[in-house]
């Protein structure tokens, strides 16, 4: 993918960057997601298609890095004052964010294109914010806290008719913490 | 989905349906999956392409429809003569399967097309098999073995940048089982 970190902030690619993913936002409120087209994005951005295929490639790459940017978390995880508090109010905001469209709509985009391993990165960052608060709990690895909590919670909304319940997310917490 | 249950076997749709699935598999061998149409199908089939859009919709209906008729075991589940021999047995098989190209492609075009659930009640017919066969080990609930061990299978593949190893993938069993 072509997301440079380090980019210098305010400048002109930055700009460009803000620009195009704005313009992405916007037409995938108002349209239907299969006929948004990269000259309709680099019309609203204000920029020609070829800065927009040089840039990013093709548009699959383009949504992805969209996606991307959303999912990356405005802030620290909750911080109720337990660890077991944390993880279910992470687990019950994932579970939510996940189902609606735009999160289910992110998967798809995410798991066609995306460097793999940075997705899970970030959720592992979050994780691991929790658990580092607690360090004398004995917290669960946060490779296991994404198997039992994130994994089932996604697979089920790809896969099953029905997401995991409330009850079933919690249970799945406690299973965490006393494995 | 237009996969119409009950068909008369030998009918004219089911011969239909297998020379368009016999076409689109000998297709997906032969060339890159983004350069397959309708029309490349419906010639190599013997059919029009209206016989196609009429009976699958377009071709991601299709295509899902082909993946899921692959997914169909051909077996009931490996019987070892224990709970935990049959799931390690099982566990394994799956992992393998789901971590190949045609496994990772079958997964993409499920879960954009088809019938929600439909591809979580194979996998549970499968689990119901084996632990029918041990009654008075209080085996573990299908879904109980879904989330721990289905889920984190197939969310590495998709969104990490390893699958599972087999160590990660036995310890899974173990805390389903004593779970």
């Amino acid at each position: 993918m072509a997301i440079k970190e380090g980019l210098r902030p305010g400048g002109r690619s930055a700009r460009v960057q803000e620009s195009v993913h704005s313009a992405v936002r916007e037409l995938l409120e108002a349209h239907e997601r299969s006929s948004v087209t990269v000259p309709m994005i680099a019309a609203r951005a204000g920029v020609t298609p070829s800065t927009i295929y040089r840039r990013w490639g093709d548009l699959s790459v383009l949504l992805a890095d969209v996606a991307l940017a959303r999912m990356r978390p405005d802030s620290e995880p909750a911080n109720t004052g337990s660890l077991r508090g944390d993880l279910q109010a992470w687990a019950e905001q994932y579970l939510d964010e996940m189902s609606s469209e735009p999160g289910r709509n992110m998967m798809r985009d995410l798991q066609c294109t995306i460097t793999p391993g940075y997705c899970v990165s970030i959720l592992s960052g979050q994780l691991q914010a929790i658990v580092d608060r607690y360090p004398h709990s004995s917290p669960p690895s946060v490779d296991h806290l994404i198997n039992l909590i994130a994994a089932p919670t996604v697979f089920r909304i790809l896969f099953s008719n029905a997401p995991l319940t409330a009850q079933e997310l919690h249970a799945l917490i406690e299973l965490a913490l006393n494995a």
